[in-house]
């Protein structure tokens, strides 16, 4: 077993947020780290630092800090493999999921042998090293082991993991181009980073190569109030957007709320949603104008002007949303904002998940304004009264959070009165609601940070978390199967979802000391997927596809549909060089890979 | 010059709309022809009959009928030059449009050589007319001259139109793949045809080949109410699916709404939208969940399963959405639903379209929730007032019809006192209200046919109708140049807009017997269509490229974006056999190219 001490290395932000009310305080580094907080020690029990992202200051406790670094340490007992690789075929095995053989065997029938891809030797990778070195001023290219294990490896899944050999800290869109110029002369992978809050492995390096890392591309470019839009850079979190549109006093926000810490291109490539997806969409609806991509030859191209319409020609915007960094990169983005509208907040209760969701989709059928309807079932209530620092009294029964919107006090009234009605009509409670802005910031940030809640309920516990969606009319059977299937096995999985769309997320809490803990949850992950493609439903929501899953997509889409993808793939990529391993791209073996990780001296316990 | 005697053939809906006050009949045909109307004469002075669309009777009147065929027989003045054609050269050469040489050169610039198809010979093409004869039923193959006129040629527009060789009416999914199988075989061109009202001459075949009719395949196949959802096939007019769900009882309805008897197939190939779009967005946002394609091979693909959201891979489904038919023929579609929600309409004059498009920035940027916001300038309600048969008084001024929208009649009348306060601000008049359902429908459906009324201007005008789209702020600017360039050229050309979109429709009216007005009106718009661009616009807002717009996409988009949209043409559609000539492809000459027209005979004017 490999255990990470924490020498003055950063941590990755968790997807699951932190919960704003514990006291404490985290920085934002200077250099290159600002998506991320530092601990002074590898134990972080005393660390008290100070994290600013455009005026926001996040507070919390060195509880948390310990909570986080003993989630580190525990998570890298799974990740471990990925840095005791020495060759490629190590690599290989190490990268592969825990389910290797079934993945593989599936893999490879729809992959063309075309596709393989042929990289850089160890000399050329050396090589475009010292070019981009070169080219970039010092403190933009790194090849620090403690950057290259925090670009390659996430805190947020359990996913094998594998390190870039050099992160690149772009800050233009032509340093951008710069990068995939070289790249793509020497056959180098490159693969993207944003927020790195990805769960399902897309950051990580299975092929080595160059990480471009956009977080200092945090800029908004453009601000056009009278046509609510604006221009972002990509490593732009949508948390920071919306609070630079407040501190320029604009009543506007950008409506995809995906985890914390997102930023905008993770956000584009993963298609993202979040709890204003039943009101607003998703990120492939019409919330990105336009992007500006570059190629993987280095060409730089903006698929669109910035009017909020235009039926000019093949939509490429959409082609690079969801493309999770596999057919270039996008730098910029012209964004859509949203007016902001008065809300209230109320929840309530119903006698099991089928009652709740026939009553969501009443209301929602009937075209009541909401900007969002978020179920958490039972255990996740139980986890949320216990952990979640709510002061009112929650129901513990299957709940719904109601954030009912209105451009008026009135109009939200009137709202209540129907939903009142639908509620009781499917033996619903009556809606108990926050009194008052503190109230609802509380229990909407209770349900926000719902995940850390549910890990609290076994003692050394951590989460496993995946989501999928069907359609809504199938969820309840969905939900059913898997409570059933979770209690023959033991597993503690509360449950939260965006039930207005028929997306739910499960989070699988165990405690990864035990041998076979983690085993046995990932196989219950993989047969709630499974569940959900045979209800005519998706393996993915909203996490994207990256490396955790890449098996399901010829059973979800047909091998046909996934055959169109992989040659969208070849004709844009014909190298292979963009975020190689992930969505559609094979990890079969790969000749010649170039692999120059020399951090084992700083990691003596592996 | 030619003219076209109309001797029992069909002539197809006209976009702009048929007011349903006129009296007189109209009939869906049982055959082929139930998007089109049958006239029994040439002059159709005394033609009665009746057309039925799920439930609908849209009457229309003996007078509308002659003006549809002076209209036709007007258009075909320009039209005709593709009917003399005999050779490859003279066809290519009849193809271009009026501004021939510029088009040209701008196009050749970004044709990779590659991209130029070769297809069928004549013998060829006859055998594959004797093949598809040999597969189908005898009613589904047809070469009859009548057929391929009104299949090739589009009273719509006045593009230079052409023939296929023959035309498939196919009925199902599978009909379609067998289509594409010989038609990839024997590389002949394919056009997909479903409601034929496109502006921009989509449906033309400029190298002959075969028309698939997919107007037969106009079934919805699946409802779910509980997820307000519904499986269509391409063939689905829109007002036909909303007419069948007000039958089927569920007050929900389908949002999108282009010109009347635009059919999904057509719908989602040019990335329509409509009125409704500033409420619910175009085409290319989340109504349409998957697509089943047939690819130019023959293969059929499902782009996605029947999820609200889904993150598994590229977005194929945006892939198809404003692709013109020109990487596969989308054959069936989930399509989401919304619920119908209680409105009311009203009408507000303005000083100018500045303080109008200022107002109605305001009204959006608060949240106000509308339906529509429709811009109609002082001319055009001029021709409303005098023409549209509306009862009310109407202002004559720069105005705006608002549709609000809500859940009840309380939040309707918050919204109505919101939008009050704004309009004055803005130097806006009093609020004028429909006074009932009644006024309210006759109101939208002046608004709806407001080309109609525009044509009235100009004794044996015509309508010659562009739309350009640009970012709000930049709407007020544009409108101001172009009707300054209008007065200049002595052009009559009233505007309406989808101003809550920025997107707005010229209709140039002119008499098409007087030489050389064609050509001052053309010019115009293309002049408009550049001064769009330069304001961060597009060239076409919602109708397409189609043959009109395809020269403005390099400087709309810069060579770079559209050399990656070639890519993924010749890599979707190797041959070049999908929809070619249209958006991105080339009309340069072509070797090879298999012209059977064979209907001299039938037209002995020419």
């Amino acid at each position: 077993m490999f255990r990470l001490s924490l020498p003055s290395r950063n941590v990755r932000h968790q997807f699951t947020g932190i919960p704003r009310q514990i006291s404490g305080r985290i920085t934002r580094s200077q250099q290159s780290s600002y998506r991320s907080y530092t601990s002074s020690s590898s134990s972080s029990k005393s660390s008290s630092s100070s994290y600013r992202s455009y005026g926001l200051t996040v507070l919390i406790s060195s509880t948390t800090a310990v909570i986080l670094s003993q989630l580190w340490t525990q998570r890298n007992l799974v990740q471990c493999d990925a840095f005791q690789v020495k060759t490629a075929s190590d690599r290989s095995k190490a990268y592969v999921s825990p389910d290797d053989s079934q993945s593989q065997s599936q893999g490879e029938q729809v992959i063309p042998s075309s596709a393989k891809p042929e990289y850089a030797s160890e000399e050329e990778v050396k090589k475009v090293i010292e070019i981009l070195k070169s080219k970039f001023n010092e403190d933009q290219v790194t090849i620090n082991p403690d950057e290259l294990l925090s670009h390659g490896v996430s805190a947020n899944t359990y996913h094998a993991a594998a390190l870039p050999n050099v992160v690149v800290y772009v800050e233009t869109t032509e340093d951008v181009s710069a990068v995939m110029k070289v790249a793509n002369q020497y056959r180098v992978p490159v693969t993207p980073l944003s927020g790195g809050t990805s769960l399902e492995g897309h950051i990580t390096c299975p092929y080595g190569g160059i990480c471009v890392d956009l977080s200092r591309m945090d800029k908004m470019l453009e601000l056009h109030e009278e046509d609510a839009d604006a221009v972002v850079q990509a490593g732009c979190q949508w948390e920071a957007i919306n609070e630079e549109l407040k501190e320029r006093g604009l009543n506007m926000f950008f409506p995809l709320d995906p985890g914390p810490s997102a930023c905008i291109g993770g956000m584009m490539a993963t298609g993202c949603s979040g709890t204003n997806a039943v009101r607003y969409g998703t990120a492939k609806g019409e919330w990105f104008l336009n992007a500006t991509v570059v190629l993987p030859n280095g060409e730089i191209i903006k698929t669109r002007q910035r009017s909020r319409k235009s039926s000019a020609g093949y939509d490429l915007t959409k082609l690079f949303i969801g493309a999770e960094g596999t057919l270039g990169i996008v730098t910029e983005a012209t964004i859509r904002l949203a007016p902001i509208l008065p809300t209230r907040v109320a929840v309530c209760g119903f006698p099991g998940v089928e009652e709740a969701v026939s009553a969501v989709g009443e209301v929602i059928n009937r075209g009541v304004p909401m900007q969002c309807v978020e179920l958490c079932d039972t255990l996740m209530m139980e986890a949320i009264s216990r952990f979640g620092n709510v002061s009112m009294p929650l129901p513990s029964l299957d709940t719904i959070f109601f954030k009912f919107q209105g451009s008026d006090p009135a109009s939200i009234q009137a709202s209540i009165k129907i939903v009142n009605e639908i509620a009781k009509k499917h033996g619903g409670q009556d809606l108990v609601f926050a009194k008052n802005d503190m109230e609802s910031n509380e229990l909407w940030s209770a349900r926000k940070s719902a995940h850390w809640s549910a890990m609290a309920l076994v003692e050394g516990g951590t989460c496993y978390s995946t989501d999928v969606c069907v359609p809504a009319s199938n969820l309840p059977k969905l939900v059913k199967q898997t409570k059933e299937d979770l209690k023959q096995n033991g597993i503690v999985g509360p449950i939260l979802g965006h039930v207005g769309d028929g997306n739910f997320h499960c989070a699988l809490i165990f405690d990864a000391k035990i041998p076979g803990e983690f085993e046995k949850v990932d196989a219950a992950a993989h047969r709630m997927v499974k569940r959900a493609i045979a209800l005519q439903g998706t393996c993915t929501g909203e996490h994207g596809v990256g490396i955790g899953k890449r098996e399901y997509l010829p059973l979800e889409l047909g091998e046909g549909t996934v055959a169109v993808m992989k040659q969208l793939k070849n004709t844009l990529d014909p190298k292979g060089i963009m975020n190689p391993g992930k969505l559609n791209h094979s990890t079969t073996a790969v000749p010649g890979l170039g692999l120059t990780c020399s951090n084992e001296s700083h990691y003596p316990d592996h």
